[in-house]
Formats: C-alpha cells, sequence, structure tokens
C-alpha cells in the first residue's frame, strides 16, 4: 500500500536548518533533481526571502538545475533580532524553523520532517540549550527512547544498509560509562520495530565495544561482565530476531562493504554500533553522500542529511546534494513502510 | 636502487605462526603464487613434519597451487613437548618459531621478517606472557617506541594506504588515559621515519579523539586541552610535514576512500588514530584482504598479514592467502626502499 491508495498525498515538511550555512543551497538543489518523488506535497519552513536570496545566488553563480522559491510552498517565518546577520540570529532562526516543522508534522497524521543542518554553538549562543535536533524532537513528542540511525540505500545492490547508534554525541571517554544492558535493550527494541517495516525475521549484529570484542576479557571486560548476557537476555524475549554478537568492531563492517556492492552477498538488516565514530566511520567509508541520519522511536519519520551546515563552502555553489536526496527519499520510503505496517 | 644493484640478495624470514591455525596454508598457498616475487631467499622458520603434513592434507583436498615445502628452505625447529598436540604446546612452538626468526633476521643485515598468526592465549597457556609478536619484538630489538602501522596497496591505483594506531591492544576505557602528547610525537616520529621512505614531504593526517574531534570542547575536552597544541609544536619542530589535525573521526578516512578508488584524488600519505578500532575499521573496509600489519621503528622490517589463526576454518583448504601475499609483497618493498635511503 502507498499513499495513493489512502488517497491521501505524503507531506514532506523540510526545515531547513542554518540560513548562514548549505541548508537551503542543498534543499534547492534536491528539490529540483529528477530523483525526487512527484505527488508528494513539499513544504519548506523557513525565510521566504532568504530562499529567495539563496536562488538567485545559485543562478548568478552560473547554476541551471535549482527550484525557484517561487514555485514552492513555504510556511514563511519571519524571525525578528535586533541583530540579523550574527551567529546567534542564524541560531535562533534556525531553532524557530525546526520548532514550527515539528508543529506541522505533529498536525498532519500523513506527513514526515526532513531537517536542514544547524549549528549548535549558534543555538547556544542563542539561548536554544540542547546537544542538537534530535534531542528537541524528543522533548517535543515527549519521547524518551529514541534512537539515531543512519541508514543508505545502495545504488549497486538496492539493500538498505542500517547503522544504529547506542550512545551518540559524547566523549569517548563517557562511552564505557554509559552503556548498560538497559540501554543496549531500548535500542534493539527500537531497531526490531524500525527492522520490523521492512522484514519480519530481521538479522541483527552487535558490534563489541573493546578491541576483538575484548578477546575473553583480555582487551576488555565489557563484553564478558554484561554484554554478552544482555545480548542472550534479549534475544530470548525477540525469538524472531537472528541476533548475532558481540562482534569484533574491526571486522564487524565487512558483510556491509560485501552487501552494498554484491547482488549475491549475504545481507542482514542492521548494526548496534556502541559509539559515534564506531557507527559513522564505516557509515561514511562505505555509503559517503548516500547516508542519512534517521530519528526513530518518534511518532513520525524524520530524516536529514548525513553532514553539517558547510560553513567553509557556503555560498560557492558546490554543496552536493546527494544526501539530501536521499534523507528525501528516505522519509518517503520509511513513511510508506511504516503506514504499510500500521494499516495490516 | 634494488638487492640486485647490491649483489645481496634480499631474505624474507616467514615463522610459520600457530600450527592449529591457517598460518601455514596461507604461507604455502602466497609462496606458490605468481604475485611474489622471485630472486628473493625465502625462508620458513616452523617444523618441516608439520609443513609437509599441511601439504598433504591441502594436496588431498583437491587444491594445486600450494608450494611444495621439499622445495622451500625450512629453518626446522623441532619443539620437544610432553603433549604435542594441546593448545599450551602451540602456543609454545609458535613462540619458540617467532624468537628463531628474529634472531635470523637480526644477524641478517639484508633481511626482513613475515610472521604467521599466532594466538595469544595460547602463548600464555605455555607461560609466554606478551600481549603479541610486537610486544616481543620490542623486548628482542631492546627498542622502546615501536608502532602498529597497518598499509595496503590499492590494486586499482597503486597508492599505498597506511594507518598508524596511537594505542593498540588495550580497552577503550583505557584509551583516553594512555593518550599524552608525548605518545602523540614519539608516533609522529615514527610515522615521519617511514613515509620518508618513499617521499622527502609526506601529508600526514591526524584524527581526533572525540565525536567531530570534540567540536570546540562540547563533546569531549582532549583535543582542546593538549592535543591541537600537541600537533602544533610537533609541526613547528618537524615542518617539511604537512600535517591536518585533530580531524572529525568520521570524515577523517573519506580521503582514503577516494584515493584508493580514483587516478585523480588528492593522495595523502598516511593517517594516524587514536585507537585500535578508530583504525582498523576504515583499513579493513576500504582495504579488505590488501591490508598488512607492520612494525615501524625496529631495526629491520616486519610485516604479518592483517588477520587472525581462523581456528574456524582450519583445515578446510578455503584460507584466504591475499593478506599474506600483500605482507610478502609490502616486506620486500618496504626493505628496499628503506636501504635506498640509507645508501643515499
Amino acid at each position: 500500500m502507498n499513499f495513493q491508495n489512502t488517497n491521501k498525498i505524503l507531506k514532506v515538511v523540510l526545515s531547513v536548518g542554518d540560513e548562514s550555512g548549505i541548508g537551503p543551497e542543498v534543499i534547492l538543489k534536491a528539490l529540483c533533481s529528477n530523483e525526487i518523488p512527484e505527488n508528494i506535497d513539499y513544504i519548506l519552513v523557513g525565510s521566504k526571502k532568504n530562499l529567495q536570496n539563496t536562488y538567485r545566488h545559485l543562478r548568478s553563480l552560473g547554476l541551471e538545475n535549482i527550484a525557484n522559491p517561487k514555485n514552492l510552498k513555504i510556511h514563511d517565518l519571519e524571525i525578528s533580532s535586533s541583530d540579523n546577520d550574527t551567529q546567534s540570529s542564524y541560531g535562533n532562526s534556525s531553532f524557530q524553523y525546526l520548532r514550527k516543522a515539528i508543529d506541522i508534522v505533529k498536525q498532519s497524521p500523513n506527513s514526515a520532517l526532513v531537517t536542514g543542518p544547524i549549528c549548535k554553538k549558534s543555538w547556544s549562543l542563542a539561548g536554544h540549550y540542547f546537544s542538537g535536533q534530535t534531542e528537541v524532537l524528543a522533548k517535543a513528542c515527549e519521547v524518551k527512547n529514541i534512537g539515531m540511525l543512519f541508514t543508505a540505500k545502495s545504488p549497486i545492490t538496492g539493500w538498505r544498509f542500517n547503522t544504529l547508534l547506542a550512545t551518540t554525541h559524547i566523549s569517548l571517554s563517557e562511552v564505557p560509562k554509559k552503556l548498560t544492558t538497559e540501554l543496549i535493550h531500548s535500542k534493539l527494541d527500537l531497531f526490531k520495530d524500525f527492522c520490523n517495516y521492512y522484514t519480519d525475521k530481521p538479522t541483527l549484529k552487535v558490534a563489541g565495544l573493546n578491541p576483538h570484542a575484548g578477546e575473553e576479557g583480555i582487551l576488555g571486560h565489557e563484553e564478558k561482565d554484561w554484554l554478552n548476557d544482555a545480548l542472550i537476555t534479549w534475544n530470548e524475549k525477540n525469538k524472531d530476531i537472528r541476533l548475532l554478537g558481540p562482534l569484533s568492531p574491526d571486522s564487524c563492517w565487512n558483510s556491509s562493504v560485501k552487501a552494498w556492492s554484491e547482488n549475491n552477498a549475504d545481507k542482514h538488516d542492521g548494526i548496534l554500533a556502541m559509539y559515534h565514530d564506531q557507527g559513522l566511520i564505516p557509515m561514511k567509508v562505505i555509503a559517503l553522500n548516500y547516508s542519512v541520519n534517521t530519528t526513530i522511536g518518534l511518532p513520525f519519520i524524520r530524516t536529514s542529511p548525513d553532514h553539517g551546515t558547510g560553513f567553509d563552502i557556503v555560498g560557492k555553489g558546490i554543496a552536493q546534494s546527494q544526501s539530501m536526496i536521499e534523507a528525501i527519499k528516505a522519509a518517503i520510503e520509511m513513511t510508506n513502510k511504516s503506514r504499510q505496517l500500521n494499516t495490516h
């Protein structure tokens, strides 16, 4: 089943992110791409004036495939500020765009959210103390158990490569302290629900924390002390899942390389990484521009491109829009999959 | 200049590693490969009888391209043991093979060492308490500052991809405690010396420790507290090096993917990783079977394949010998490069 069968057109709400970054540029480029599905109700949340300025500037550089804001639906937010062009004002406006975009999606049952990149430092300069957009979403939706999932669809094999992070934006030294059986169980619960959009009996892999997954305690005790047991007890309650791990982190993603590039390779449904760089290094190395950041556990689908504000290349017209295109496509695919499941 | 110009034939000494693992199999396979240079004096250190048994077994499985031990130079070590077939006896013999191989290389100025995989647990069962072969080498050569370098030559572009580990076989929780300015400086010194075999003015990259390299202290303080400064002070003393970092770990290896697969991409000479999995995840994802483990800082070149004993596949004839082939080729290339440099 897809949106057409329900006679409701899917709405994709895009917050433009920090306007001193590349968010507006990649959104205008992406919405002009022929990879983007039609028959979708795209709504931008941002400043109409600023989007028009971005459009004119990119055109003046000689770029052609740029969506013209006058042909787009824009929820125009005029953010009043005494200092319009400072880092703090960009921090404030990008925060307000996100808040408004969330409100719209919450009020529209058949919708998904795609967020442009923001700058956390600018947010804090504007007095918005959140460690990222994900945390704003969790608060706005009043959910505690959310997950940061990176996902990419291979253009070679069509396989969807999913990596969920057990811990996210914390220092490396905090990682071993933060990991617990409860945390791992809650992430596996989320991961299972997500994978069930696609298959009834997913295969999930779990990376170890330590080199060689601790090598029987010689290179770290967490696997031996509790992580092995945590996986066993979760799997006993979730027998439909083929759960493998804790696996040696340095070879855990080898099968992902094959699944990404070879049609006949074994395909797994996801890998749970213990920390940010453990998951994101292989994700970016394997999938680079195809990787999309997704928040799972929310009442709706939210995706964003897997890059930052790109302050160093802003205004040059050279920002790659592939990740934004993938974010939009993934939001649509996942929303359709979740509705399919919920209407069974 | 190569070995022929000096009228001395390069000697490559191979310790067979743990004989209950795949070491003997991959060595016999590798030495039969037409990728392996001729005019090299290959010497195996192991048990002649066991190598002959391995050969006969592999032949009985129908495998053909296997070097016959009777045509190889073998430094035959008969390790006396009351229990010949236990994990502990394999631990002891693999340790003795390594020790003998080191002795031979130390006594032969024009030689390199290639080591087959061993099992640390078997070593400790046999009373040899070392955390790996690298530590045995450091002790035997009486050097303190050594480095674990992973290196792979791209079969597509010919570019050599080098990743040096600042810390190696320790638990993740120990990593932030172990890293210091002195450690980073000593590793960069080693890395520079190694890169100078190939180029006068290398470009080196250094990964951060924390997500986004700490993001100005928000996601970890080590970069801000001392790592930034450590790189600056080292670079001031080593102005010939183009030193970049600390870089965001999750995007640090993106340029390696390009250099590996595209002829026109920018080429860097090496990346210093802060910990085992940070370096080895991208190494294996990008280079897989081409990756070779090298010890730098020794008076000679030592390489080994980038895999373990493979106990689960032993005797099946299916072990891949590509990494052993690459280890032998790399040992020869690097020894020639280092001699070239030393005779300038």
